[in-house]
């Protein structure tokens, strides 16, 4: 099963069986970390090799880095953001002082001016996802999103939204804010009784359950993994709700016309090569005086995603740039109304997703294995710190077709009465 | 003087003395007019010629343009955009059934899918703005700003805001709107007593005095327009405003740090190729934890203004894409947090502006001619029509460095109790 799905350390040999290095450290591997720290910006951290010897550019660095054999200092240096995960994975690296704060130090320090240059140079090399076709698209989402409802469930809340959730108060629980972000959402579409919604990108179908339940929309939801649609018709069906059509087809076979065009987490699957592509099913789709939501997590540097990422979690993703995506809009006669940048929000979602996982993890150990956990653990805390460094962004982006005055005067549609 | 300044309908003898033509229009005439029509997107519109004959492919045009002479006719068919105007200034062209809602038949039209691209190639030729210098800033600035005080505190609002107001009651006054306009900028950027704030291009310094005056702000305020620097001192020293310091200076040569970074109605005259380096003034100067607001015109089609706007009011303006707004932010480690588009509050704006000028024409005509009278009420009414087809866009953009972390939550900051 793994080997198919590829998650976990992946079918490499190199970061299997890596016993702790016998030897003592010596100048040469200080030379080596000297210059990984140089690579990486300096980051105020303390490096520990496999004899307990430090290593630390600085007397106050609060979280380190615990590398148990020389192979695996090499491939650090060779390619940072490609063979930290997998050895992470594989436990070659262990990390003092907490994980997030450890990421969030080195990812702070790779992005700071002067790093980013570099950062994407050595990153175009090793990373250039191909262009997201139907066959592709759909081998990607398998790759993550299949890996069973039984999983996902385990850490995330009740209704499964794997989206960012919105904090309006700092103490809700994950609960509260998924249900806050879905109402956000309906009220920047300003949506009433009646609507038509087409959704692309559904997951498991929380947010088209709550428009048709809480606003009485017709919505039709897109989705290509067969596990999640087939989660989302039973819960629809168990809850009694009507009005909601759950499709299991590309974003690019969507046919009909809709008064409201949604997608939350979607555009992160889709790559900059088909934003035109989107904004053209939009185009197509959308009525006269009907408006638009896009989620999407985002970046403010064009980069490709870690190798690692890329390769282990997330096949065929990429966070777009506000500039790129724009291409969905402005060649399709669609007007940007309304951007939000919710990064923060994020990142406190994945707080809360962190803690469950951790929660679980004995059991998704014995559901997959323990390098299958160091990896999801890796995956969520690095994400979290990418979001809190800045990194990544969250936008959420409202638009309408360029020639529709049927579009909000204020803001006071989204204010919570 | 009217040669210095460039104004009015230009040097040109071309739409000078023209006369209506004596003679019966012909079938070549009705050929001219027809390819007009269509080169213009088949605009529900009629046309009148000097012998009263009309012409109009629909039966239910209720706007329609009166053409005095065959040159002008021809001039149109040449190049509408370039055309339209010195002849409309010069009474070559009459607008029957409203100017406003003539020029949106036609800007409707010529906006309209598969419009656009033929558009945006003929003004290619025509109009290539140079590269705005120190230099040719200060030129054009004086151009449009310099036309003296007395003139537009004939249709400005009181405090001499010449940007985009905000409506959230449609029943505002224009100076109700200006001041809900000036509050709007300053919650958005969570002004607070004693912050430092840097403006680049300040107008006649009426955001500045708000700033220091319901804020406590400390504003160092820059603007390349003597007669506006002049207008904004004397205005504050008579005010008794303290905390508000005017510098008669660009932009790029603004230096110091500051807490909050705001530009209102400058970027339409940097030019998109100095969009970069306006980042790397903000990035010089913002401080860690500031925010920053840019509001422009923009639009959704990179194209020049028309030739007639670029030639005789506005030497050196562009409005921006959003995609090519990007360039100030992104490569300036810059994240955008919050854009909101308010081009209905710009066409409400001008509409309230229009009906000032209207009530001064006569004194206007006086202070100039009636050229310069015609086309100005042109600028503002094709300006008006530009928003409401949606062919213009007003953006407000908040921003931040995207490590701070120091930035709102939620929106909930920008509501008036």
């Amino acid at each position: 099963m793994e080997s198919t799905r590829g998650y976990g350390v992946g079918p490499s040999p190199l970061f299997r069986n890596c016993t702790k290095e016998a030897g003592r450290s010596n100048q040469f591997d200080r030379f080596l970390m000297h210059a990984l720290l140089r690579g990486l910006g300096i980051p105020n951290i303390r490096i520990i090799l496999w004899d307990d010897s430090e290593f630390c550019l600085s007397d106050k660095a609060t979280v380190g880095v615990r590398i148990n054999s020389r192979m695996a200092l090499l491939r650090l240096l060779a390619n940072p953001l490609a063979y930290f995960g997998d050895d992470y994975s594989a436990g070659n690296l262990e990390v003092e002082g907490g994980l997030v704060p450890f990421l969030e130090t080195v990812l702070g320090a790779m992005s700071r001016p002067g790093q980013v240059r570099r950062r994407s140079r050595s990153m175009g090399l090793i990373c250039r996802p191909g262009r997201n076709t139907l066959t592709r698209s759909r081998n990607n989402v398998h790759h993550h999103y299949d890996l069973g409802n039984d999983f996902y469930r385990l850490w995330l809340d009740q209704e499964m939204q794997y989206t960012c959730a919105y904090f309006p108060d700092a103490a809700l629980s994950i609960e509260q804010a998924q249900e806050a972000k879905m109402e956000l959402v309906c009220r920047k579409l300003r949506l009433k009784k009646g609507d038509r919604v087409v959704e692309a990108g559904c997951g498991w179908g929380g947010l088209a359950r709550y428009m048709a339940k809480c606003y009485g929309a017709k919505v039709r939801a897109f989705n290509i993994s067969r596990e999640q649609v087939a989660y989302a018709r039973e819960t629809a069906r168990r809850e009694g709700i009507e009005g909601v059509e759950y499709v299991e087809d590309d974003y690019r076979n969507i046919t009909g016309t809709c008064d409201a065009f949604v997608s939350v987490g979607m555009l992160e699957h889709v790559g900059p090569g088909q934003y035109r592509q989107l904004g053209a099913v939009i185009d197509r789709t959308l009525t006269d005086r009907g408006m638009g939501l896009i989620h999407t997590i985002g970046q403010n540097v064009a980069e490709p995603m870690s190798d690692w990422i890329e390769k282990r979690i997330f096949p065929g993703s990429y966070p777009p740039t506000v500039r790129e995506m724009m291409e969905i809009f402005e060649p399709n006669g669609l007007s940007l109304l309304d951007l939000e940048n919710l990064r923060l929000h994020y990142a406190k979602t994945l707080q809360h997703w962190l803690a469950r996982f951790e929660n679980n993890s004995s059991r998704i150990a014995r559901m997959f294995d323990e390098s299958f956990v160091r990896a999801w653990r890796l995956y969520l805390a690095s994400s979290i710190a990418s979001f809190e460094v800045g990194t990544l962004q969250l936008y959420q982006a409202v638009f309408a077709r360029s020639a529709s005055n049927d579009v909000p005067w204020t803001r006071d549609h989204l204010r919570v009465r």
